[in-house]
């Protein structure tokens, strides 16, 4: 027999204990930060029908990246490849139950198709968190502030990230107003300047003619993507641009972010798309600045049509996705990750002599540790030497041991030795579980 | 365009934050029995190579229930069905370096397609605690203390449920010292055996009669599985049980847990089989005492030999797997479920003015509470009645809201409302923080 490999499938990532510590302190900062803006957890399956992903996921994640087969009665599937479409579906289920605005957030495992690359596998855990049934900008702002007191909760501070945010309906306008192009040439455009940031101006122009452009219509293009709020009207008249609810949305988001004195945290950026054919308003990507690693960490967008796709409901959606392994990068990145320590409270050793009372002690004081809520190991096997259980304790990095021989049976007390100095005390049991309390 | 389904693939759940707040309930409780006896978490992808479950997981598991597929480069992919041969396969990647003994648990998402009825799902997640590196049956007896604790900590008593504990070992004896069977009409008349409960006495003697046995072969098997600790010889004679392993290390089990005082949760019972390949030893299932639904609630055993699925490794394991799903039947069929309330402190509301003066001192004091780290709702559309406000905070539970018009302004004070009884109190917002701190 061949033997079977012990390797995860590629791009997936096994979490060892201390992996997973770093994980939860991850999930556990997210959890915090959400629940203290008021915001309530939901979760759903990781398999979908395949459906809710083709509808409106954009054509690269479906055609190209997503995790799809038929199950054994023929049903198409697909291992959800983010969390927005899943999330609408829960909504629409419970449309007419659900009290308005609705504040959600999840935690849930991914799977894209990708080339495995550093920050990015083929499976990844999300946060979700979104606001639904407010159409106005209020709830983009309180969006904005949970995303600034999440990073500030990680350690990261204004000279680590920025948030950058535009609106597709400046895009539209752009496209539609000024350069009169058709709703499926705006899509191709629209593509195009999605990937600007991966090249030349050149190839950016070229690209941008290869759908029919004119020169000066693709340096309009250019224009628009590298104009900052004030000088829009060099590729929007001000007439049209001043009558733009996105314009209106953007300064008045602004607005807010100042009174709130986050405003530090964001900037206006028209290059700023987004991938998926779902987002219909406010658009934004949060970049971290460190000059090595220049790139997107995650994103987020407007979203009210998208629930459309279950009917006729009128719900407006609001909200973004962080992932875990491009957040984690970003933490190593600036040195932000705490140092994680052995959780557990004490290492209950086993006297190796060969009668039950020793064992009946070392139970008995275990439980009554673990009875108080405090952590405690404890070393079952008969006959170890009590050297040997002390290197393991100390590879494990527990601090404190809690030595139980002749003496301490006969008396009823304990001996606890300090792991980092090796200094040993020895108390009466009580007075030990009372220390501790 | 035909709407898409608002409904979760048949056999798999959706769950709004009030099931979220169970399963939360659940997973918390999980995390904190397993830390308390110093177990580590880890965890590992949903998508495993296909070969890791058709090596041992069982035959039905494999060639009926799982999900199983290629990728788009036609690596053959599954979803898990269960947790155990990933959690073995880590333990092969890493078996040098990893201190032993290792005592580890996880919590993990599972799908097996099968025909969805109560208390089962496709989809479930389970509990995965597991004692690596210890062969001796100290390693099984500090398995049962968890899942007392555990247990007890869900306020579940003797009265509700039990663990029947047996060992293959047993079985093997019967199977082939008593009755000379080889290896693989073996492990068709265990599956038979497995099966019993399901069948009537007649049933039962048939079916094992269909392999070729005798009836007075098909009763030993019978009387064998009808035995108690001290019947057993009725089916195995002394002289083979007394130096099989397995009857010692029940024996020895028994004394372990009596010396613990937990022994009254646990019955020996050879009518126990458990359905994988891999169970080698000491076999066990917990069932429910519940007499409108005895059944059993989760399992687990010793898999020594799993390991070797990887190679010429030698490492003894074993634990158990409880399953949220069946878990949650339990404790509402025993009432055991607490109460679970809103769990945000405060409803900050907005007034309806059309000033930004309302919505900065809003917000002031929604992060002010927040900073202390109490969780704050905040009302965030302008105009909203402050009637429409609270009936909202009613309906979703909040226990206080926080109303803040121009008084509340102008002296920089809050008025605090028990959404209870209604009663409301004016104070300065410093008075507040620190009444609240």
């Amino acid at each position: 027999m061949t033997n079977i490999t012990t390797q995860s499938y590629r791009g997936a990532r096994d979490f060892y204990p201390e992996d997973m510590r770093i994980q939860n302190y991850i999930y556990d900062t997210w959890k915090r930060v959400c629940r203290r803006y008021g915001f309530e957890q939901y979760d759903f399956p990781i398999l979908e029908p395949f459906e809710l992903f083709a509808a409106k996921s954009g054509q690269e994640l479906v055609n190209e990246q997503l995790f799809s087969f038929e199950d054994r009665s023929g049903r198409k599937l697909a291992i959800r490849p983010e969390l927005t479409p899943g999330t609408v579906r829960l909504l629409a289920q419970k449309y007419k139950q659900l009290p308005k605005p609705i504040k959600w957030f999840m935690i849930g495992n991914n799977w894209r198709y990708e080339k495995p690359q550093m920050g990015r596998g083929r499976e990844f855990n999300q946060l979700e968190v979104n606001i639904f049934g407010i159409e106005s900008v209020e709830a983009d702002f309180e969006i904005f502030s949970i995303i600034v007191s999440l990073m500030s909760e990680f350690g990261a501070n204004q000279g680590t990230y920025e948030i950058r945010v535009s609106d597709r309906r400046l895009i539209t306008s752009l496209l539609s107003d000024v350069l009169n192009l058709n709703e499926r040439d705006q899509a191709s455009v629209r593509r195009i300047m999605d990937k600007k940031a991966k090249l030349s101006k050149d190839e950016f122009i070229t690209a941008l003619v290869s759908t029919g452009f004119n020169n000066s219509q693709a340096s309009l293009v250019d224009t628009f993507m590298s104009s900052d709020i004030t000088s829009l009207s060099r590729a929007i008249p001000k007439g049209i641009l001043q009558s733009n609810d996105g314009y209106k949305d953007i300064l008045q988001l602004f607005e807010l972010l100042k009174n709130a004195e986050i405003d530090k945290f964001v900037t206006f950026d028209p290059s700023i798309i987004r991938g998926f054919d779902y987002s219909d308003k406010l658009v934004y990507e949060v970049f971290d600045k460190n000059p090595g690693n220049k790139r997107s960490l995650f994103g987020g967008e407007r979203f009210d049509e998208l629930i459309k796709i279950f009917g006729d409901y009128e719900l407006p959606g609001t909200g973004f996705a962080m992932g875990d392994y491009t957040l984690l990068e970003f933490l190593k990145g600036w040195n932000l990750l705490p140092r994680f320590e052995n959780e557990t409270g004490f290492f209950v050793t086993l006297w190796p002599g060969t009668s039950d009372k020793y064992r009946s002690y070392a139970i008995e004081v275990a439980q009554r540790i673990r009875n108080m809520g405090i952590n405690c190991f404890s070393w079952l096997e008969n006959g170890t030497k009590l050297d040997k259980q002390l290197k393991y304790a100390d590879k494990k990095g527990f601090k404190i041991a809690i030595v139980l021989g002749d003496d301490e049976l006969n008396d009823r007390t304990v001996t606890i030795k300090n792991m980092e100095n090796g200094k040993q005390e020895t108390k009466p049991l009580e007075k030990f579980l009372e220390d501790i309390k």
